[in-house]
Order: C-alpha cells, then structure tokens, then sequence
C-alpha cells in the first residue's frame, strides 16, 4: 500500500478556531477537539510532514559534487545495504516508488497476465492498480476490526468455499482464473495476522507478496514486517515515516529473486561495458542516487522518530482515554507497531459521526483524513471478484487518521 | 528515447595509453585517437557528465528547508513552466523519467493493447518497452544515413506496399492489427526529417509521438523537437544534457491531453480535501518536488551547456577534418542539434574498424560507445515486424559515440 499521489499530509492549514466554551454541553466532536488539543497544543497540525534534521543536506551535497546523481552512485548501494541491515532482509533492491515496488515483486511472484490476486479492499489504490500493470484482477479480501489488515479467518472460510486446488495451483471456482497471490498490506503500520495470512498462502498455494508501504519500522514477533513473504515491499514517499522524496524498495531472502529484481528494474540490461543487450521486457524504475543519498540521511533518524511516534500514541492514550464511543487504534497481539498513522475509530453505533469529526477538526486547523474510498467502490475495480466484504464496509465508515509527524510534540514542547 | 538506465558515461577510467610513436605507420585507430586528443588533451574522458554549476545546491536546500521534496511543491511546477517557455510547448508535465513520460503519451495517443506503433530500429530499449506497456507491439522502421532516425523515404514506401487504410484506421496487411502512432526519435540530438514523418503520419492516419529524450534543445526550422507531434517526451536522466536524477517531460499543445497525462501521472486522483477516489486505472509518474529543483537550476544552465556543446562539435569538426574513411556527424539540413552525444560514422568499408577503435579509445583512456543494439536483434522483439532495415543495419556497424560532456573545454584548457 502506497501513498504517492497526493501528499495531503502536507496541505497547509493556517487558521484554528477556538474549542467551544466548556459550559456548553460536549459533542462528541468536542470531546474529540479538546483530546487533539491535549496532546498537538493550540497550533494547527498537519497529518504527517517529512523532517529532515540529519545529514539530509550533507549528503545532497556530497552527491551533488560527485555528480553522480543518476542511476549510478554509492548512495543506492548504501541505502539498499542499510535497509537490509534494519528489515533484516537479506536482499534489498532501491525502486524509484512503492508502486514500482510492488509491480515487481508481483511479476517476479509469478503473476500473469488472466490471473487474479488476492489483496484487502482497504488499502490505497497503488495495490490494486500494480496487480492490472501484470494484467491481472484484484480480488478483494475483507479486513479485520483489530489490525485493520486482511481478515484472516473469513478469507480462510471464503477460499475454502470458493477455490479449488488444481496441479497445485488455487482456481477460482467462480471464474475459472488462477488465483496466484495473497497480497496483506500492513495498514497505517500495524501488521496483519502474518501467522494466520502466512499458513493461508501455504495452505492455498498463494505466492505471499507483503504491501508493508507503510510498516518501515513494524514487527511482528519481533521480525521486520515486509520480510515475511517470498518478497516485501516499502514506500519512501514524502508522507512515511521517512521520505526520499519519492522512493520504494522490494524486500527478499532469495539471492535469485533479487538478482532478478534488480534486473527488471534496471531495464534487463546485461553487463557489458558498451554493449546495449537487454533480455526481457524491462523496466525505468530505479531509484536515482539523489533521492537515495536523502533515504540514507533519513534512515539515520529512523530510530529516534519510531520512539517520538510511539510516544505520540502514548500521548492521545492518555488524552482519549476519557472519551467514550472511539477507541484509538494499538499495535495489535505479537506486533510492535511504527504508528505510522495514528486512527480513531467509532463506535459501531457512532458511524455517522465520521464526517461531522472530520469537517469540524478540519475546520479547527487539526488535519484528519477518513480511509481511502474501498477499492471495489472504485470505478476501475466495480466488476472485480471478491468476498463479502462487511468489515471493510464498516471500518472505513468509522475510520479517521489524526496529526501524526514524529515532531509534532517537538512542536508543541 | 531514453538512457536512463546505465550511466556508462560515468564509469570511471582512470588511466592513458600512450599515443603510438609517430614515426610508426598510423592506423585509422591512431589518427582517430590523435583527433580525439586534439580536443580533449591528455586526460582520460567519460563519454557524458553531468555538470553542476549553477544554482543547484541552492534550490535543494530550499526544497528541504520547506520539507515539500515529494509530490507536492514549487519546484514541480516551476519546472514544467519553464521548461513550456523553453520547447515553446504549450503544456509540459514533469514525470519520474523519459520511459514513464513515453508510456503515457502513447495510452494518450490511443494506443491499445493489440495495436502495433511504428518505432525506429536503431534507438534506445525504453521506446520499444513503452509501446509493450501499452500492450501493443513495437514494428520496426529503417534509419537514415544523414538524420540517423526515421528514413521517411522508405517509410512511406514501405507502408504504401504494406499497409491499408480502413475507417480512417492504418491496417497492417500481414498481421490485420491496426498501426496506430508513429514514434520517430531525434538520435543523439538530431532530429529526424520532421516535414516528411509529419506528412506520412498524416497520410496514414497514424498518431505521432516524438521520443525527444535525446534532443532537448535541439529546433527543426526554429521550432524545438518535441512539439511537432501530438506530443513529445524528454528525459532528465543522469547521462542527459540536463539532469534531475530520474526524471522526463512529456509536451504537448492540446490542454486535454496535458490535463488527462497529469491525471493519469498522478493515480488519477480525482481533487477532494480528503477523499480519495480515482476513477481511472492511473500510475505513480509524477516527478519529485526535489528532483524537479535539480531541473530548475539545471535548466538555467542549458543555454550555456548548449553552447559549450556546439563549440565541443566544431572542435571536433577541425580536428577530425584530416583524418578520412570517417565523418563526424553534423546536424541535418533545417535543424538546430544540441550535439548531446558527438558522433562518428565510418565509411562502409571501414565497418571492420568499429570494434577496433572502441577498443583503442577505451584502452587508451578515452570512453567512446557504439550504438545499441537494433531492437529487432533483442530476445523480447525478434518476432515483433519490420520493414527492411538495411540502413540501421549498417549504421549500426560503423556508429561510434565519442566524450560529449558540455564541460569536455573548460577541463582541457
């Protein structure tokens, strides 16, 4: 899941209105307000801004004067080494985005053209449109109301109802099509069931391909979320957790998987010193030594802002503790989580609050954003396969992301 | 045509031969090399650099200072302004690199999976793997002599013999699929004979779309290569006259093609505060906010680079006007080339020397490159069809690429 496009995270909000009088009577938006004003203070917030307080201008410069700022540099071979030495990844291949990222990594899974794949309908519609670049269909998984991710005990009933196994490949008994790829993407950077997910794709013969776009910095069970799967892939964009402006990479134990990841992405040239021999359709989707030269210097503060994003979770605990009818979304059981975006979620009985809270903390100067649009409700994606998908449904009616920069108690203090 | 993906213009070589004795009898490889050190002196040469002299350090660190390096910010649009002032395009959006910027202008020009796109056989892999993207076919076209792109000569006779037009559409006899654009790429700079390509796309109803990757800054009577067509694309890469890292352009004059290649560039967002609903099947092409304040300050410099490199080519000119059984290519009759890459042929019965003199050359310090690989020799395109490519063919065998960097004087003097 990737976020690319639209970096709403930095829209500039410059005015904020006053909280309303103590006296009159607490709407639920109040209650909201007031906890946001506990914890982000009286300034306006954005919902998630890039800092750059590291060697971010050393290196540019550094890479500058090289002037090696293209596809050829030290920075991308430092970023990827440095990635696989955090994820613990053994083969980190730079892309020039999550999109790019994930296109790969399905292609490499085997995805092919009349193929369909499994991805949740919660996600951001990067997940759904690398599945067409293979030519393939998403099909549509349901989420989970606690981790927000592939729910994993309806998929495992709806592929047993709905698929067989054929020469060891999953059908879908509806459309007759190859179901190649179980794609969990961890949202807002907490990770799906992976044990669950995991024993689902061995059992239905499903190529794992985690979407950890937004988890840089997620465990579970103490391993990096993104090395789980046959691959994993990350998002560098301007709004994660660390920005090389635009940026991806694809995460994997297998030497021969990123060997040939790093091929496809470099056009599927073969080494030679002037001889221009492609073998395979390949594609532009390197990273620039630039924008690596950035995530290296970003990589560096990764740490210290996971520790001031974590205490910004700690912070709205305290403040949302006395409000009733929201809960603030926790790592999940066995995970430890990047609170990459922090969430709200309504009560089931207060979904039609959700635009109310989103116009009145807009209207505040305090950035909230609800969940993407579900992908089935897409244009592009209406006639695509999928389960029943309630969960989903109801999630994203009650769902709201709140101001979430590691430095936003930098600010406030 | 794009290069984005290997700088070879930036490997390093970092020792000399010595020239040979001159009392000893000299082969077309000394004389070229002797040339080669008139210009450029004694000193080792990559075939391009990048060079940053101008206000680049300075637009970087303002674009981190704001923390806008990423989807959003003034440098993106700054840079498609100044580059529209610059090709005198009316619309121009910047995009991730040259390969994404010809992928989406030929989904604009209605390029459909099954179609096939007439394409040069002598060009960079990119403008063969866009036309796949669409999922459509690349069918090969012969080159000339003196442009060294599209021979419009033999194109109009070839499609005259091999194709019919039917509902306004351009059939291919042999395979009946519809040949739907035309893509000529100005090589090295030069562009094709643009009168003749603009009067056979209008005769055969075929969509023209200029690969102008190479050509930034080069004119065809005045008016700058890249907006003949329905639309053009340039490249930033790292080996470019210009560079943003990663980075292409894609130009046109009609407002709605330049609205819907944002769209699509940008996922196909549709605007709203927060929602986030896109309603076509889109791609994450937009180029970074800090890759695109490397442009700005680049493109304040091009004139300068401009004029260094067309000094570098009449350096060249004196120098190798003695030596014979090779010329120098100059820029065709009507055009303005940028000379990006300086360029030998050698005569038809010297094509057994092009392996020797890349040989030399290297040996001796002084990077020099053949040109790539015809398209149709390439493992992914064997099968795809072809005119005759007699003239490709031979260019191929004889083509030498020798160190065109703009800044190749002032390192010398």
């Amino acid at each position: 899941m990737v976020h690319e496009p639209c970096e709403l995270g930095q829209l500039q909000i410059g005015y904020i209105q006053p909280v309303n009088d103590l006296s009159t009577p607490f709407t639920l938006a109040d209650q909201v307000i007031v906890a946001l004003r506990k914890v982000i203070g009286q300034k306006s917030a954005v919902l998630h801004e890039p800092t750059f307080s590291g060697n971010e201008w050393l290196y540019l410069k550094e890479c500058l004067d090289s002037t090696f700022v293209s596809s050829v540099g030290k920075f991308v071979d430092r970023f990827e080494t440095d990635l696989a030495v955090f994820t613990g990844a053994k083969h980190v291949v730079a892309v020039v985005n999550g999109t790019a990222a994930l296109h790969i990594a399905l292609k490499l899974a085997g995805v092919n053209s009349g193929d369909e794949v499994l991805i949740p309908a919660l996600t951001f519609v990067a997940t759904a449109n690398a599945v067409t670049y293979c030519g393939a269909t998403p099909h549509f998984v349901d989420s989970d109301e606690n981790t927000l991710g592939v729910d994993a005990v309806k998929l495992r009933d709806y592929l047993e109802h709905h698929s067989k196994q054929r020469a060891g490949q999953c059908i879908n008994r509806t459309t007759g099509k190859i179901i190649r790829a179980l794609v969990p993407m961890h949202t807002f950077g907490h990770s799906v069931d992976l044990d669950e997910v995991i024993s689902i794709a061995y059992d239905f013969n499903l190529a794992l391909v985690e979407d950890a776009a937004e988890s840089l910095g997620s465990y579970y069970h103490g391993r990096h979320t993104g090395t789980f799967g046959l691959m994993g892939t990350l998002s560098f964009n301007g709004n994660k957790t660390i920005t090389t402006g635009g940026g991806g990479a694809i995460l994997t134990d297998d030497p021969e998987l990123a060997r040939h990841a790093k091929h496809l992405t470099t056009t599927a040239k073969l080494p030679h010193a002037w001889e221009y021999r492609h073998d395979e359709i390949g594609y532009n989707y390197r990273m620039p030594n630039i924008n690596a030269a950035l995530g290296c210097a970003q990589l560096e503060q990764l740490p210290a802002m996971l520790k001031a994003k974590k205490e910004l979770f700690q912070r709205y605990q305290a403040a949302f503790a006395t409000v009733s009818g929201i809960r603030l979304v926790e790592e999940p059981a066995q995970c430890q989580s990047n609170y990459w975006l922090q969430t709200l979620v309504l009560d089931s009985n207060n979904a039609d609050q959700r635009d109310i809270l989103l116009q009145a903390t807009n209207d505040a100067g305090i950035m909230t954003r609800p969940a993407w649009i579900l992908m089935h409700e897409l244009a592009p994606f209406r006639e695509c396969p999928r389960m029943d998908l309630a969960g989903a449904e109801s999630l994203v009616q009650r769902l709201i992301n709140i101001p979430s920069s590691s430095t936003l108690l930098q600010a406030v203090s």
